[in-house]
């Protein structure tokens, strides 16, 4: 009994980790479809949403049927609540890239504004950051899940340098309001991606170290989580 | 200690109420320091947001405990899940609420770009779904969960129409990008606060009708939750 749930543990984790390589399939797939004007690709990304949202369900009926069926105590009973968190967090992350191509098939109807720097970085770290929280959560992985924190401090800044540039095009030219609007608004999509892989990892930092460290900077001094 | 089971799950969901209260003060305070250009509540908003940090960090403690002590069954382990996503839309409903009094914050060191009607309305809707979600939740109610996904139609809307008005200023008048960015990024937040409000009703759906909608759209010919 014990064995077999160490067997159905790893198949959630490895169905988690296929989730979440699908969702950096679909960032990139979305940021694509921006960046190469290339507007075939959304279809592929609905697609995979949809695949996606099938996932989702299925792990949260197998980790309702464990917890009912296996009584976990302890260490297995928080990593299975940390399943369905993360599991909610990746079917986010694969909205976000729905909402990026819906942006993008709305901005490739207009001339390109400038060449896409900026964004696809962000888009790349924002892949990385979901990678390895994932990989941080299967091998228990703290210091990972801490590197993986401070990403989203290059993505926040990467965030506002682009929001900057932005609104100084349409101070400057007022024919680029609605394309620059749209582009703010997949920075803040990339940002929001970056959020959840910041979640994910919160839960292995809290699952490792055995403590919540989400709101960590309530028992600080110094608020530097603001 | 089944009837002690039941007192504990009635403590967990008066405190869900508490905090969806709390964040539904958040919204309201932050709309008020925007929309009355007044500093001073933003410092209320701050506080509460730590309040509820607290909050989500004591009911998802409890929750483990119940599970790991109670090792409860079927429909209540259906809620006590239901309870751990609420928790922490909930908190995500306070994150937002923060995010418009920064905004607002920003918005106050420049002229009033127009007197706000329809973001005050958009909370007003957004405080209401809260409330309703969780009425929903505590009384597993249906149709009142159904309601509140009606009502995120309305938002929106809402939100649409403040993104081609805020559009239009920017368009006419550079020195309103700024400003127009801002608001339509509090929208954003409003937006976000009632997809919370959705996801809980999702939860409450399925709790009571014994099914997942969330993804209802995949079995169906039309897909009319696109």
């Amino acid at each position: 009994m014990e064995r077999h749930f160490d067997e159905e543990l790893k198949s959630l984790k490895s169905r988690l980790l296929e989730m979440a390589q699908i969702g950096q399939e679909m960032i990139g797939l979305s940021i694509r479809c921006l960046a190469e004007r290339n507007a075939a690709l959304s279809e592929e990304v609905f697609k995979l949403e949809e695949r996606v949202n099938h996932m989702e369900v299925e792990i949260e009926n197998e980790i309702l049927r464990l917890l009912a069926l296996r009584q976990p105590a302890a260490g297995d009973l928080r990593l299975l609540t940390a399943i369905l968190k993360i599991n909610n967090d990746l079917e986010r992350v694969a909205d976000q890239a729905v909402n990026i191509v819906e942006r993008a098939l709305d901005l490739l109807k207009q001339p390109l504004l400038k060449p896409l720097i900026d964004i696809p970085e962000m888009a790349r770290l924002a892949q990385r950051m979901i990678q390895n929280s994932l990989d941080a959560f299967i091998r228990q992985d703290a210091e990972l899940a801490n590197h993986v924190c401070r990403d989203d401090d290059e993505v926040d800044r990467l965030n506002d340098r682009i929001f900057d540039e932005l609104l100084g095009f349409m101070t400057k030219d007022p024919k680029t309001v609605a394309r620059a609007v749209d582009l703010i608004l997949v920075s803040r999509n990339l940002e929001r991606i970056a959020d959840h892989a910041t979640n994910i990892c919160e839960d292995v930092i809290f699952i490792v170290e055995g403590k919540n460290i989400k709101h960590h900077f309530l028992d600080e001094p110094q608020k530097e989580a603001s």
